[in-house]
């Protein structure tokens, strides 16, 4: 693991995170390598393309009135000689448009590839579980 | 990234698929490392250690009558030195022990480290998404 490598995906994480609490939709995805997969938290199973990414954002960022509340919990980051990834546990407090407190937990997996001399993510992968018993996605959770 | 890792890692993933068909836990689960991280589709949020997915195995192979039909499709590996990830979609066909017949595909994020010479898996993000009219876990969506 090289210690350059892990600082370099940290200020990236660092600089998206930024964004989105800026709801600043190029900020927020201008990382995306084109051949990034994503698994959301919701439906569909998949989008492929960094055009998801952006769409994906569109639509999240304007569901909230004013700035996103945004953090990062147990951030680890592992990276070797031109790929890394990263898990968290993140958390969003906002009001939707309809006026509702969103304030929600879930799980983050992010894949990097340095690609040209820029770290890009190509994968990620949001997620709650579900609640066995009654087949309802646990929105709730707290770490 | 480097073809000989990459060939280690299919390798790690077949010799995992093989072991979840037979229902072996110790082969499904001794690549896992010490700090490992599991996301499962199921709660908790999170369970950490290795013990955490002997014990997830056991339960989830013991849910089941007979051999798991178990595959993985559009699995794209990421391998640098000595950090690597993969996704996939996986599918479960299998009978339960109350005679249902479980099919479902989720969303599989797989990171992995070289540790003393040998890949580990650090970390393990499995899901599907809801669907955020009804709050439901979305169990019969198909790629």
């Amino acid at each position: 693991m090289s210690g350059n490598e892990l600082e370099e995906i940290r200020r990236l994480v660092d600089r998206r995170l930024e964004a989105i609490r800026a709801k600043d939709v190029a900020g927020a995805t201008s990382m995306m390598a084109a051949d990034y997969m994503l698994f959301d938290v919701v439906e569909p199973l998949r989008s492929a393309g960094a055009g998801a990414a952006s769409k994906r954002a569109e639509e999240w960022f304007s569901s909230f009135q004013g700035p996103i509340g945004y953090e990062m919990r147990d951030l680890q980051i592992s990276a070797g000689d031109g790929v890394g990834f990263s898990h968290s546990l993140n958390h969003v407090s906002a009001l939707t448009m309809d006026g509702r407190r969103l304030d929600m937990w879930w799980r983050a997996t992010v894949g990097l590839r340095k690609i040209d001399g820029s770290w890009r993510i190509t994968h990620e992968h949001n997620s709650v579980p579900f609640n066995v018993e009654n087949g309802s996605a646990s929105l709730d959770l707290k770490p």
